[in-house]
């Protein structure tokens, strides 16, 4: 990828890229690997949001999709025929949402998590009268300290009560690990399992994610199911950590320089609204590709700030390609993006799980 | 405010809360200020992207509004007959745009910004052959370093070209100072106006902006016109600089907690999709209204974390609000945002300017 290319050019700016070329090989390069070590693949929508991407990630191997909120999951099913499977891997409470969850599953086969007897209560009442159970994981905390039960002997209390709640079965245990956290979750999984399966219960899923330690994800063989999410655009944070390279970054932001008011200095129409604040600890909120002597130094709602020590070489109207430090988020920016194949546009996609919060 | 109003708990979370008699109050108090003092207000709507709430604006006595792109004013125009004045306050560049603010001229009263000579050109080509002029203000650098000429007698020459181009008529002097620059903007807005009146142009407007300064907005005697954002919500940020107090903020996040996984530690249902990553300077992505001592340390995409020196003493299902530390980006994650009148749900709002980025 250059910023020369004239095609691509043409898109009304700024915008969000999708190189549906190079997110197809991403999708191979880890349903490739989890092939070889047997282990499943759900992949985590929340980067993309496109029920056609979905469907690519299924054509390629995966068993289901992973969405996070319920509402991402009604558009993610509404968007195509062939989302038959999903997990809300989220602590789902409330009784507008609870009766959105008992929809979908009379349309989908669908598990969720819980890490609490509040959410498997609120989930029994509301699936005791249902025609199918709601498969319910345990969600466990393997160091990343946001949800999650902190130690095996209480997952397997929620595994109990999961499996004596009206409308429920127990479906697994589920983490979100921390990075390079193998033997954590080789252990916390393992002694789980070991007393759940002691009390009589089977233990049919458990599921890891996270893109940045997906090559090791065999490293922990208690693994069933892998749920990575970012893999499928990378992005500027996993390059800085050596997971993939420039090459293998599907999602690109592109701007055009409004202004250079002096030598070392330009503004490109692209800021926080399409790029976001997400930092997530380097600094700058960008790679600009071709121009590694540029840093995107500050962001305003509509304006990037770009910064070289020397002369900036840019005139306005000039147009580049941004790798953003975080391709999620961007993606929940914008209402559609548009798909670039071989570096030439061929569609525009509306992002049809963008903004689903609830 | 306190976090025990059963009406507003009702409303589906995460959510978006816009106390109407706030913000009825928080553009009354400004526009009160600016009527002293013989200033024109054209609030910049990026803050709440509601034609209801332009209309508020309009209606307390502002001139007109202020947009940041095309798309956005086009947003606002279509939404409300009243819109009838609107300001871009941005470099256009591009066929596409130049097509698209042409059509919008034909409809409105239309101003925008250029600081320099290719965004000149552009727009007198797009409206060489239009039945009314544009008006096109030079943006000034006062210190803020992002866009605008760098010197009065660049934004001399600058009116120059304007006014001596097709299409065009020069509209005046604008920018976006940095907080507490009453006396750079006096002397740089000052000097640019006498080297362009001794051209034989007239300087219809001087316009300034920010939310942080508008009280003291009348210590540059030279400004015609100020445009404030943020005044007309307020956020975490503006009570942290002393601005405003918690009952001045209109804009709040209502969430949910689901799940209190250690004493000292909880999660809420609201993430960087709804709070965004935007720091300011602040530590924490939020402030807990009623919990001074909580700090919301830590968001991915649909979770917040909650911790606390002792025992945090929240419980699953418990509903907070949540004044994020800027309310304008928060205004565009989501497509709707719930007003409440004097504690009581009343309506929801589509936010129609959202992520109108073009």
């Amino acid at each position: 990828m250059t910023n020369t290319q004239s095609e691509v050019q043409t898109v009304n700016t700024p915008a969000v890229l999708v190189d549906i070329d190079i997110a197809r090989r991403n999708i191979a390069r880890f349903q490739a690997y989890a092939d070889q070590h047997c282990l499943n693949v759900r992949p985590h929508i929340k980067t993309h949001k496109l029920p056609a991407i979905g469907e690519m990630q299924l054509s390629a191997g995966a068993v289901g999709i992973t969405c996070q909120k319920v509402s991402e999951a009604e558009a993610m099913v509404a968007g195509s025929p062939h989302i038959l499977d999903v997990f809300i891997s989220y602590n789902i409470l409330g009784s507008e949402k609870l009766e959105r969850l008992a929809a979908l599953a009379r349309k989908v086969k669908l598990s969720v998590v819980a890490d609490n007897i509040t959410v498997i209560e609120g989930l029994s009442a509301a699936f005791a009268s249902e025609p199918s159970a709601l498969r319910v994981l345990v969600e466990c905390n393997t160091g990343a300290d946001r949800c999650g039960v902190s130690t095996p002997k209480d997952a397997a209390a929620l595994a109990q009560q999961i499996a004596k709640a009206p409308g429920l079965v127990f479906g697994g245990l589920m983490t979100y690990p921390p990075i390079d956290s193998g033997t954590a979750v080789e252990c916390f999984m393992t002694c789980a399992r070991t007393l759940i399966e002691a009390e009589g219960i089977e233990v049919p899923v458990i599921s890891s994610g996270g893109t940045p330690s997906m090559m090791n994800a065999a490293e922990a063989a208690v693994t069933t199911e892998y749920r990575p999410g970012t893999y499928v655009y990378n992005d500027r944070s996993l390059v800085m950590r050596g997971v993939c390279a420039w090459e293998d970054c599907a999602l690109t932001v592109l701007a055009t320089v409004v202004s250079v008011p002096a030598p070392n200095r330009a503004i490109i129409d692209a800021g926080s609204k399409t790029l976001t604040s997400d930092l997530l600890g380097l600094e700058g909120y960008g790679h600009i590709l071709g121009r590694d002597d540029i840093l995107l130094d500050q962001l305003s709602e509509e304006h990037g700030r770009l910064v070289s020590n020397g002369a900036i070489g840019l005139k306005v109207g000039d147009k580049l390609r941004i790798v953003p430090n975080h391709a999620c988020v961007v993606t929940n920016m914008v209402d559609m993006v548009h798909v670039v194949e071989f570096q030439k546009p061929i569609v525009a996609w509306p992002v049809s799980a963008r903004g689903k919060i609830v």
